[in-house]
């Protein structure tokens, strides 16, 4: 079978020789951070200093939320059983899911939508949640297994706030709180991928690539719960997750 | 069956709270990178100013390598087949193997065995590398896909000894190659498992984790591979990844 | 967190004791074959005679295809990285998709659509394939990479019709595809998919489970071309799929 | 880069033709079952009758052992996440390891060891066995899950000596387990994999293929397991697997 070439412009290997979109590695090597390289990857440019700092902040903010989230439990089932490190990885991403870590995208897309109605940002909110409640949707990034107060969240939305990322985005996404809780009859909580997407929305990040900055920084939540497992318990000890503790340092000041 | 308690030291959620190695996310987020980050959730501290720098540069260094890579090729192959991207990214990690980004932890135990001999650094590899060669197992570190010239190589050494990490496994290093060289009687070239190897043991970086480093930085690289190729191409497309071809930005200075 | 408990009605085990849908492991082994057991598993009683035929048939017919499915495609790439065999496996799943293996479902809804309206079958399928066209929509079941004459499809018809498993939904799939090949004006060839739908209707088989017997029949040859290219092939060595060649036993009788 | 082509005996795919093992697949439909397929794939020639019968009665042994598993735990975990029947079938694989249905092909191993000996059964087993203890290794197809009398190893056995597959391996397995017990002062019970190991030497089995046969058919138990989950819960309701119960049709006779 004769098949077209593949074409790439994320990334290039020849002998002497590696790209990343169009940088020579050796120059980005000691110059840019893991999360201003994953920003460069998959927006195709270097950030600017304010984008690299929210996508730090961003990818910071989730990577990692106890053993008992359905990545790390696929993960450390797997762990249990005996397997390698990457085994647990793999299953630990597979566990990421519409309804884990992949609602991102959903609530960028409900936002331009608002943003883009021409109309006062809270008539915008509330014509959309109510189109979505009677087709019997969800709007994506309210509601939250980490209750009304999930701490990420409140911080997020400040920092990006010291640093100058604000907009009409940002603005969009409480009003969408505020009609969507009118809407259901009970204070909806802003969960964590509406804070991000918000902020996704003003830096023009490409929606496909959203929901993929939680995987990536998630997945090294999972490989230091899988290796801390590993380490501890032997295969087929099946420590019981659903009762899970912790002894790690007390909390503690940065 | 009653079980024990599974104990995490890593991280962990109630309401309200987000702890990472005790301390509250709300205090990382903004900052710290992916990167240090990373560094806390593997070896339970977070780094200090050189180790946050060394860190960051090993990552950035194996972040991509073309689609060719056995990783990216799984990858590829999998979105190939009209699959999500979490599917494509757990096939990718699944072909990380000791052929392919997992050997940073055995070439860290050969430099610790180097230079725990108390010899001349020559005479220890010397050693270390006949009795290797006398069981038929090869040294990892060195010999590499990209020739004898890895631009990723000669950056991090030197970008290290810019930022003051340097040390008696990176002399050991050198001295491993020159030994392991003149045993097989060709020029064997270090590959950047090797030196990330060196500068992992110079900064005490917990062996059994180091491999993981590859695993999470590399998921970026698989990440942003999968993801151009679910937009340019339909399912069963089937484009030729022998015949690969570079399409993106020219060469350009950082 | 109070969980409840989880309620399974396919399998059980205690000290002494294996159940599968009711019955002692004991009294199944010697007695049925694996594809009536894998009928019991996924329907939850035992087969009656014709039952158990169609449904080895069935299993036998998508057994293997050659190493250039997308399955097999993605098993033997992790196989080259030099992962084991269950890793190979399981990218190898993550590769069966709605465009490779997991049409049957969507036929047998079309099916039992067509045979529903109480029209003539004919009529019942051009309404139905007019209806899909003017959504953009495809009619799973038709169409195939084996070009026009895929002998699995024509045996097992004739299978099917040997053993006496005819009937309103067998007769309705010959419709289908001749409404479908007018409304697109080209002959469209029933592919394996379609065949394996009619049967599934004919004998009442769950709907939800229908995908899955492709997934349990397809396993057999991802696990069979893994284990020959382990063998066969070195890490790395990257044998050319797309100019593959078969040089097993030549053609010979049954 | 130029790649040699990939050369195949398991099966082959061309316009109008399947072949497998060079027999056509339109010459297999409804003449031989699963098993035999999977026997023919495998072993790559067609089972003789007791050869066949053996092979579907070691398939259907292992088919399902209830939720617990730790490749059903795995599935269950990822269904649980709302992901995909093949994700949750791939994450059941992955939790497949030596600890877990891959100790078959090792008890092959011992099994000819000691065979090949030539000395009487008993003292080779108990060389054998002496032997794995003082390296710290123990000997694969003893001890179990299921306490000392496990319905599946008594059953197999059996149904082999109903239909004439007994031998040396067989005799040696029991010799075997006594030396073993012997050397350990504890009645060491015989495992399903000892059982499986034993007649798998009976019908010269290849050995690198014989954990396969384990893979192959509990993948139908993931499968039946994971749908289940998928009618009966919805994504994140986390059904305690630790507490699981079982509804199904109460113990019945064949």
């Amino acid at each position: 079978m004769k098949r077209d070439p593949m074409k790439t412009a994320v990334s290039w290997a020849e002998p002497g020789k590696v790209l990343v979109r169009g940088y020579r590695i050796g120059d980005l090597i000691g110059r840019i951070s893991l999360g201003q390289a994953a920003y460069l990857l998959l927006a195709g440019e270097l950030p600017d200093a304010k984008t690299g700092k929210i996508i730090d902040a961003i990818l910071v903010s989730v990577i990692a939320r106890g053993p008992s989230t359905p990545g790390a439990r696929a993960a450390l089932t797997v762990v249990d059983a005996g397997a390698p490190l990457n085994a647990a990885v793999a299953a630990g991403v597979l566990a990421f899911t519409r309804f884990h870590g992949a609602a991102i995208e959903d609530c960028m897309k409900v936002l331009e939508e608002c943003v883009g109605m021409s109309l006062d940002p809270f008539e915008a909110a509330t014509e959309v949640v109510q189109r979505y409640r009677s087709r019997g949707m969800r709007i994506a990034g309210f509601g939250s297994k980490m209750a009304e107060d999930d701490p990420r969240v409140t911080r997020l939305l400040e920092y990006a706030r010291e640093i100058g990322i604000e907009g009409p985005y940002v603005e969009q996404l409480k009003h969408l709180q505020r009609a969507a809780s009118i809407v259901v009859e009970k204070n909806l909580p802003l969960n964590i991928d509406g804070a991000i997407a918000a902020l996704l929305c003003e830096i023009r990040f490409p929606k496909q690539a959203a929901n993929a900055l939680f995987m990536i920084s998630r997945v090294v939540g999972l490989v230091a719960h899988a290796l801390e497992a590993q380490e501890r318990y032997k295969p087929l000890h099946s420590a019981d997750l659903d009762g899970a503790e912790y002894d790690g340092p007390p909390e503690r000041a940065f």
